[in-house]
C-alpha cells in the first residue's frame, strides 16, 4: 500500500506551524507497512487542494489530507476535496447526528457548514473535537488539530496495511564517506535498502521484509564498523 | 516572489525525521516578504525529485531543494535537480576549490562524486561541512543537516525577496465558532488576510501590505473579543 499526505494550511508554509502532523501519521503508516511516498502542503485555497488530493488519488492508493476543517473562512478543506472528487459538500445526516449526539452542540447552534461534507462520504467522527471527518474514495479528511488528528486516525487505523517491513539500527563512530564500500558490499551481500543519515555519530538504517535478513545484515555491519 | 520547497529523504516521509528545515525556511522567507506556496517531501529517488523541482521551476520565482546532498548511494539530489533542468552532473571546479581550500579534505581523498554539480551551476559552498550546494535556473540546492542548510542559506538569503508583510496576533478566549461575524466583519472593514487558529485559545493573526492597517485593524478586533 501506497498513500500521499497532504497538509492543508498557511500557517505550515509560513513556517509558524511545524508539520509534526505528517511525521506522526508517517511513523504510524511507517509501522503499518504501508509507505508513504508523499507529503505535500498547500495553502489553505480551494484550487490547491482540489489539484493535490486529485493528482494524489490517481497515483496512490490512498491519500490523508489534514488540517482546514471548522466553521471559518479559511477551512475550505472539504471543499477542495469534493472539487477533486468531482462532488458537491452538503449536510451529512449522520455528521448532524454525531455532533448532537456525541457533543455539547445542537444542530441548531452550529455554524453552518460545520456538518457539510463531500456528497457520498462516509462521516469519520471526531472523538476529541466537534468539526467531523470525511472518507471518500480513499480520501480520508482529518483535522489538523494533532490530538483530534490522532484520536480520528485510530479508528480508521486498519484501513491501512501493507507488508510488515523490519528495521535494524547501527550508529556507527566514523566519517560517512569511509563506509562507502562498507554499504555497497552489505547492499550486495543481503537483500535489504539501507540509509545513512549523518550526524553526531552516522546513523546507519537497514530494511527488510525477513527479519532474519534484516537481523544478519545488521550484525555484519556492526562487526565491520566502529560504534560510538 | 512566490517560492516552492522540495525536501528529499526517506526519514522525513517516514517519519524519524521532522520536516523543521521547511520551517526554518518558512520563517525566513516570510520574513523577507517572500511567500512559500507549497511543500513538498519526496522520496530519495531521482525520477521522483526530477519531477518535482521541474513543476515546481514551471511554477514558481524560485525552488529550495534541501536534503541528499552526499556522498552516499541515497544521496540523489544533485543528479535529480540537473535531470530536471536537463543537463549532466560534473565535477565543478570550484567545488574543488573550496573543498582545498577550506576543508580538511584533499580533493583525491574525496569520494568521487561529492564535487559534481549540475553543469553551469553556480557552486554555494557549505561553511558548515563538506558537500556544496549549487544554484541553477533558480533552484537551490542545500543540504539536509540543518547547521549545513542554514549556513548556506545565510549566504543566498540576499536572492530571497518580496514586499514586506506586517502582522498582528490577537489571541481570543471564546469558541472560534463564535467568531465567525466579527472576522467576517473585520476582513470586509480592513484591507488585511485573517487566519484563525484554534487551540487552548483562539489565535487570530491579520496580515497585511500596510502596517498602519493592520495595527488598527488588530486594535478594532481585540476590542471586540475576550482576551484570555
Amino acid at each position: 500500500m501506497r498513500i500521499a499526505l497532504v497538509s492543508v494550511g498557511d500557517e505550515i508554509l509560513s513556517g509558524d506551524t511545524v508539520n509534526t502532523n505528517a511525521a506522526w501519521l508517517g511513523e504510524q503508516m511507517t509501522e503499518r507497512g504501508v509507505a508513504v511516498e508523499r507529503v505535500v502542503v498547500v495553502p489553505d485555497r480551494v484550487a490547491d487542494i482540489a489539484r493535490e488530493v486529485n493528482e494524489a488519488l490517481a497515483e496512490y492508493d490512498a491519500v490523508v489530507v489534514t488540517g482546514g476543517l471548522g466553521p471559518t473562512h479559511d477551512d475550505l478543506t472539504m471543499e477542495g476535496v469534493a472539487a477533486a472528487v468531482g462532488v458537491p459538500v452538503e449536510e451529512h445526516p449522520d455528521a448532524v447526528a454525531w455532533v448532537e449526539e456525541h457533543t455539547d452542540y445542537e444542530h441548531a447552534d452550529l455554524v453552518p457548514g460545520t456538518t457539510h461534507l463531500p456528497k457520498g462520504a462516509r462521516m469519520l467522527p471526531n472523538p476529541a473535537g466537534v468539526a467531523p471527518g470525511a472518507e471518500i474514495e480513499g480520501v480520508y479528511v482529518l483535522p489538523g488539530v494533532p490530538g483530534e488528528m490522532e484520536a480520528m486516525f485510530e479508528r480508521v487505523a486498519d484501513e491501512f496495511s501493507g507488508e510488515p517491513l523490519f528495521r535494524r539500527v547501527v550508529d556507527v563512530d566514523e566519517p560517512e564517506s569511509a563506509l562507502l564500500d562498507r554499504i555497497a558490499e552489505l547492499r550486495e551481500e543481503f537483500d535489504v535498502s539501507v540509509g545513512s543519515y549523518p550526524g553526531d555519530v552516522v546513523r546507519v538504517k537497514i530494511e527488510g521484509a525477513d527479519e532474519t535478513t534484516v537481523e544478519e545484515a545488521a550484525n555484519w555491519f556492526r562487526e565491520k564498523t566502529v560504534a560510538p
